[in-house]
């Protein structure tokens, strides 16, 4: 309705007309008000799992408080902990990643803006896959970007195909790909084949390859990081899942050398810096007390893979194999629903279980999927199966 | 020089070739790099008083740690957080902020970002004034826009006029007019005044109005928020320089309420949330101990003022009668040099005194400006302008 008074509003932005709503959210604000009112909710919607911060870190931040570690630091982040990232990295992945390539920044959600704002130009085109993690669109669009979406098949595990990215760029000049690794929602890593042929052929194509590496370090099979195959793309890193650091908001980026010096002027003028204390507490993950208590968590995370996957596909989702990182399952649920989201409202209501539709990660999917987080401990995660069977037999 | 190697590579954004380097990141690491080797440089280039983190904001951060706050929160920001600024807003500027239109953000940074993320199409014009931040147009440009910098003069206390306002739209339809209330240089407030005229002329064109408020709470003078004028208007805040915590990375943006649900949404996509101990920490700003602390500093910063500003212009610098707010005093050094940048680079090298030259702020000007930040205690302001005083003298 036009009055005189929105009449003299000034307009929004289009870009923020085509947000769609993240529909997990909605469950999340349900659980809460639910576990508010005494309820005992599973929450296996958020990609957060009940690890702490490690020990360590928590003390390094004290002692950065005791320091009064509270100015602006240098834009690129503090160098120690460049050297640190580069240290870990190099040895991990057995590769040389200088520290003059690792821009800190404010999370994950800070390394993808930067990346896209430094690679894409108005209306340039960057290829995704569908399924996957929906806010990398928003940072596509709000660095100008358009993105296309690789509808993918559970039969190539939710990765698109060589065969996909060479038809995209033989229809248009695209200029970025976005690939995560392992991926959200589905927890699969690129086969080191496809990885090492989609970084030749972005390559050869004078296209930006931008790889999500957040949860590297949670993988329960072979794993080869990209930054062992290559150093003309940018990987996305972060303390937030690997190092169970989420609301720290700290995380890096790897540019190519080339990009180095004007994507971190970039950096400088969009953020001044990362937080000061998260940057001095994150020296305390490369200490060896803490990377071997993150290696118990990975170890755990794998015995709740095994645990729980089988076990949902007894009852009846279907998970198609293992994931191969990451605490993501993402299953078909069509035995049981066309309206993934719908179902998952039940089930919240109804069995106290919180799950997320697949529908927030894709548009081109069959409204059946669901992404379970396996974040809870095994008897919390036997609790909800036992939930889920109560709720399926009697509403089957 | 076009080789094989680089002819393989994707090309870097536009964008990324028209940011002007900061000139005074060259003043800061000579400065480093002679406070590494010995020598007593007396900084007054960096935006960052010599006040630490207020006492009870680093033992809520401690508490938060103990308590494990440190997963994602609200993307909004903490409830507490929303409505402990509401009250301070409401309280101090007379005027009613509910916590809806409070959205928390890494930094005023984000609340830039996300605020012209909000308004801007694709190459839609945003006025601001020059001189000004420089890191301002990176925000437009990062959301798509293009600048328009009103050139100001030194007589209207280089604030743009109502008349250059209403020229700029004469001659084309401007999206978004950005004010400092009060300016980074200068220190400058905007008379109530012209800040009503500006908030209905923004209105009357259906422009966006983006005002920020950041050095709000250190302002020597009479000052009238333009919180207290109107509310469909953008105000960007921050805890870094009013509550001394500029490298915890915390700030906020006030959104007219029509544009609350989008703008939340955005944020979320963006940034996921913001710190979760820095928000939990800043609940503590707000306490009558640190509120009493936090104006003991504010007189100092007066003290500072009444004491330096005169004196610098007892040397020669032109400075313009005292400014009203924040801790710059922007002077003319056209008695002494044509050429500020060198001017400060000689007087950082023989009188080991730091300075961040004008044209880091402006186009426009003659490049005869310098800023002077009176971040230091009276005892080392006082030590600065001997140092200058030999150096003038040696010098001329």
């Amino acid at each position: 309705m036009v009055t005189e008074k929105n009449l003299s509003r000034p307009p929004l932005a289009a870009r923020l007309k085509s947000i769609p709503p993240f529909r997990v959210m909605d469950i999340v604000e349900k659980a809460n008000r639910m576990e508010l009112s005494g309820n005992d909710v599973i929450r296996l919607e958020v990609g957060e799992p009940n690890f702490a911060t490690p020990e360590l870190v928590t003390l390094a931040a004290k002692e950065a408080l005791d320091l009064s570690y509270t100015r602006y630091t240098d834009s690129r982040g503090i160098r120690p902990l460049r050297e640190a990232i580069s240290c870990f990295l190099s040895h991990r992945h057995r590769c040389e990643i200088k520290p003059e390539r690792i821009q800190i920044t404010q999370g994950s959600s800070a390394a993808l803006f930067l990346a896209f704002s430094a690679c894409l130009e108005s209306n340039d085109i960057v290829l995704m896959s569908d399924p996957g993690y929906p806010c990398n669109s928003r940072f596509v669009e709000a660095a100008g970007g358009i993105v296309k979406r690789l509808n993918t098949d559970i039969r190539n595990r939710f990765h698109p195909t060589q065969r996909q990215v060479s038809e995209a760029f033989e229809e248009q000049f695209n200029k970025a790909l976005l690939l995560g690794h392992p991926a959200n929602p589905t927890g699969y890593c690129l086969p080191k084949e496809l990885l090492k042929i989609l970084i030749n052929d972005c390559k050869a194509k004078q296209s930006h390859l931008i790889i999500d590496e957040i949860y590297s370090d949670l993988v329960f099979e072979d794993y080869v990081s990209s930054l062992f195959l290559g150093c003309d793309h940018w990987v996305i890193g972060s303390f937030s899942k690997n190092f169970n650091m989420s609301g720290w908001r700290l995380g890096w980026l790897i540019m190519p050398d080339w990009a180095v010096e004007k994507t971190n002027r970039l950096a400088q003028h969009l953020f001044i810096c990362p937080s000061s204390i998260a940057q001095y507490a994150a020296l305390a993950c490369f200490e060896s007390k803490t990377l071997h208590s993150l290696e118990l968590n990975r170890l755990e995370l794998k015995k709740r893979r095994d645990f729980f996957v089988p076990a949902l596909s007894e009852l009846g989702f279907e998970t198609h194999g293992l994931p191969d990182g990451a605490f993501y399952v993402f299953a078909d649920a069509s035995k049981f629903t066309n309206d993934s989201k719908l179902f998952c409202e039940k089930v919240l209501s109804e069995a106290k279980v919180s799950l997320t539709p697949g529908i927030d990660f894709s548009n081109s999917l069959s409204p059946t999927w669901i992404r379970f987080a396996f974040t809870q401990p095994i008897f919390r995660l036997n609790e909800a199966l036992i939930r889920l069977r109560k709720f399926l037999n009697a509403n089957l």
